[in-house]
């Protein structure tokens, strides 16, 4: 295929996963690199490059390509996104508010900003669980004159509370939900980020405007396409959001009441029988399950299992009956928050929209 | 006053935070030191010293007074409870179910072992939120025929849970509480406790027979004492427990659901006036508060706020309206897991009950 | 006494230390805050206040005066430094640079950065150490025609190493020095200090700058006074710096070349001998021993150890003997790089200069 | 081929490294799997279970193969040697002192036990460095008329230390090594291993006997072979052992004095030439290369640089002329204890042996 694509915001810590994501991908060529005017202009190896240290500022495991280094960085503000088959952006949401609309005139942008995750005609599509709001982007496109559109991937901890909700709504009805995270510190980012000062033997119970997003969030992507808008679920969520001292990884404790009753063993089925359809279609990037349940009582733990099918799967643990909730069920998942949660969630997205035609 | 007093499995970290409360106690005077029979004969200095390097084993910041190492530790088997005006006890569940009634038949047991906790005339008595179940001794002593008793603290996730609970009760009604715990690793003792191999850059989502007791303990202690028996209060209450890497300090983050509906003001305002009565007694252990209300987002931090009042005080904040709950109110707490709601709450509890008629 | 002093660069956390140092001084009153433009104007509570959530950005575990937090900051440029007995300066070495010599034209500047440590007539100060490299700050005041005078405290890794080196050199005399620091995260502040990222289930095997620091200060500080100079002493210094997931505290593992011989006895008779002097002076801030040596051989910790005397003490242990070196020596040791080592050693410098006139 | 092997103490950490490392192995097939009799009898999935929760105690990312847990554990007493080619052991030293030599009557014995590394006709071979040293095990086998052997692996600090060490030997002569070693927490096991409440926010300087096995071990690894016995190394070299919050990985600081004198640059270049003979031998664990070279001064660190070449590289950085030492260098290095330092870098050891007919 080739679908020449850009990363827009590539020096830092969330568009390195993009482009860790990208480099050596079967569809898409990764032929635009771009960041703001002090880097531009520079090629990307020396953008990257410490000044007082000449250390390579690279913060992945896996290496970046060498002809990527190579790569001229060009100014976001300049782009011509005409250029790109689509456009993954990784900048701070004030810039996103600016660049991306002017992108998607011409071109679709998959954002991991949360500027317009909340627009009307802006569907935030997670893999197996909505994919049906993509034909929200046709709306936007007519309603806004773009041959492009923008399509964010949501809060890296909706992503895996949502793909274990979806099946249990789907099975036995979603009434309430209750959720409190356990977030690691990669979620943050590196600007600064968590200090470690902050974090080392201690907890965070707060997260500015995380609780807020999870909330709204989740019930959008959860709701139900109606005509040219998304109907938000009809289902009540309470979430605490904490940070921990693990460095990637969310843990989160859900507790939910359904509408008509879950066993533990019924909601594993579920869960084990979930996004087959999706994983069926082969795309590149996706993990051979969705969800791992495992039966071990301590797990899912973040250090162990966030890896789980390279980042890409959200493991489920300690599925139990609760007491609380009428037809109560409470479990712990696991989700990566900077694979499926972020670089690599965004590319699997796109080419869940390439298979479809949304972009090249 | 000088009530003679004993610990029993005084060589482990339960047992020690047991004799940092009581030495140089202003009511109560430790003559006695019981372990196994490993330690029996021993100076307590000999029996906690290292054979290898010759390092004292001793685990707290405030060093052992002098004459204490020099005491002899007695055999808990042999030890003859009416030496004692009081006996705490710091040992396995399965040893204090054999030991406590022996001792109990003559003198007043405060127990840190869960063994008799559940029992119908056994108070769980926790510091200004059930004191009037401490007449519950008194049928226990008809009951069985003793002269001394049992009463066991709560498990440590339980003291500052039950804390917060109350006042709520009171004030607006509790129907239902969920609350996920992220456990410090001192709760699990040094025996081995939590592996490093286990916790570092983790959570572990499991702590065995946790929950069961986080659920049965706090019905307990919130029930209401009718007649010669309590009646577990008629709430529901759901918990999932897991361990992060957090050396002391047990976080909680709770939702409730009222009877009357609670605002967030209304709730500090009532977590500010509770146990101002119990305060007022002015016992040795007691702290200035038994909740700290804080208004900083980001509190309460375990590692921040866990020795505010000398540990003795549960830490509140992010009090917000809840979505989920009608009435509902949720937020976060910190807890000292092995001070208030370990060796120094069982030294208030007992200060209480000296204060009360039921020791000496 | 009441010497008026200020306190630039208030905002900091190397400033809240000097502050929570100076507060309620016997000695000195805290009657100037400055800081950049930014904080000038403000109140030093407002200048604290995160403007998103409101919370206070102090980080001290000791809260900050409530009239302190009243007082107006003012900007460091403008500051009159004729208006203080002394000035203690917590900022940037480049602007140390511009702002200190402006200073001590009329007035006493002790400064925690590094900018002018190397110069020939400025001498680093550390308690029981080298107070008699204090003479060093009359030939300044003569060269430089000031009234006032700057005295830098050294690296935090320094302190605590010639802590030790000196009574080594002093008793057995000392030629040659290995050390390998283990150093806690607060040595590197919070703008943005060391990311949790970096560090959690990790080591950094480098800090920029360190290793040189220690080496020169070391060998300055251990230097004899000549004349109106300091000769460095003829001794050989090698460091390896790196950074550990420890909040606060450095450990240090030295190896030392002695030229008589040094039993580790000996050693420890003469560690625990040093700074009687000094102690003997009775000042405010001064511990009651400025080395503590610990037996246990598993001990110096940072943990356990760094708060020995309030902070103010090195701990040293693992005194043994060096295969390596002729007379060589192998030990621990353990400082508190914030509290000795930052702006309650500064305030302890400033303490003894007021002692000799050098102040007031 | 398909040596028939056994693991001995497979249920251990140290014994699931081996496991983990031998499972489809292309020359050595696992048929046996022995323990302690208490797992003796049971199928190696039965004795790993957790009785209380059925969790498998398995604690390695990559999973037992199927049809290993279906195998039926041998009591390690019982053990018939001469069933097999080859015998890993993993067992604690006391142990190992009986039934090593047992073993060994019939059978090679590679073991990660210390009991007989300082033994004369002992050699402890580390892949690359001393490999000429396995003669001796001609030597052991006439002397003690045994048909097979005991080869131990070194302490896990001193393979990647040896593993630097030699290239400078050889090629600018080694005379004194000052070490100080920061080690992870796995290299302590788990039974108990190293204590969360221990290790969190803190180092410990104190590993009991480590430093002397470092001292000793790397003597005798870098001796010279001399007819019938090992001529130790004429060199001093002095360590300090610590753990610090790390889960896998030890990372060294050292310091040499050369007979030549060598530049970091000539330095660099010996180690990147290192052990080239030796991976060109083609053995299935062997890596790449046995020592990386990294430029980057903020590397080498424990948790990047631990996987390299599969955690069976030692990673070499910060390469500096050091001032202490004529001809002096230091550097730091990383290397991953419990892959190269343990079951794999046994494994390493036993394919060398087979490929030079000392097993088989």
């Amino acid at each position: 295929m080739g679908h020449r694509v850009a990363v827009v915001g590539c020096t830092g810590i969330a568009g390195q996963q993009l482009v860790a994501s990208l480099q050596r991908h079967p569809w898409f060529e990764l032929t635009g690199l771009a960041a703001s005017e002090r880097s531009a202009g520079k090629t990307y190896g020396e953008a990257l490059r410490d000044p007082g240290t000449g250390a390579l500022r690279w913060w992945l495991p896996e290496d970046p390509a060498p002809e990527l280094l190579e790569q001229v960085v060009q100014d976001a503000a300049d782009l011509d996104p005409q250029a790109f088959s689509c456009i993954f952006t990784a900048v701070e949401s004030d810039v996103a508010r600016e660049l991306e609309p002017r992108y998607a005139r011409t071109t679709p942008v998959i954002s991991t900003a949360s500027a317009f995750r909340m627009a009307p005609d802006v569907p935030i599509l997670v893999p197996g669980v909505n994919m049906e709001h993509a034909s929200l982007l046709r709306v936007q496109q007519a309603r806004r004159g773009w041959r492009g559109f923008i399509t964010p991937i949501p809060n890296c901890t909706v992503t895996g509370l949502v793909m274990t909700l979806k099946p249990v709504a789907e099975a036995f009805g979603l009434r309430r939900v209750v959720v409190t995270s356990l977030q690691g510190v990669s979620g943050a980012g590196r600007s600064p980020g968590v200090i470690a000062l902050d974090i080392i033997d201690n907890v965070v119970p707060f997260i500015p405007r995380e609780e807020e997003k999870v909330e709204a969030e989740s019930k959008k992507i959860l709701g139900r396409l109606d005509g040219d808008t998304v109907r938000e679920a009809a289902l009540r969520l309470s979430a605490t959001c904490t940070r921990v001292p693990v460095l990637e990884g969310h843990t989160e404790a859900v507790f939910v009441e359904t509408e008509r009753g879950a066993t533990p063993e019924a909601a594993a089925r579920v869960f084990r029988e979930f996004g087959r359809d999706f994983v069926g279609l082969g795309l590149p990037s996706a993990p051979g399950r969705l969800l791992v349940v495992v039966g071990d009582p301590f797990r899912p733990q973040p250090r162990l299992d966030r890896d789980n099918e390279g980042g890409m799967a959200t493991t489920v643990g300690r599925i139990r009956t609760d007491g609380v909730f009428e037809g109560g069920l409470k479990y712990v998942l696991v989700t990566h928050n900077t694979k499926m949660g972020a670089g690599k969630g965004a590319v699997l997205v796109a080419e869940y929209l390439a298979s479809r035609g949304f972009i090249g």
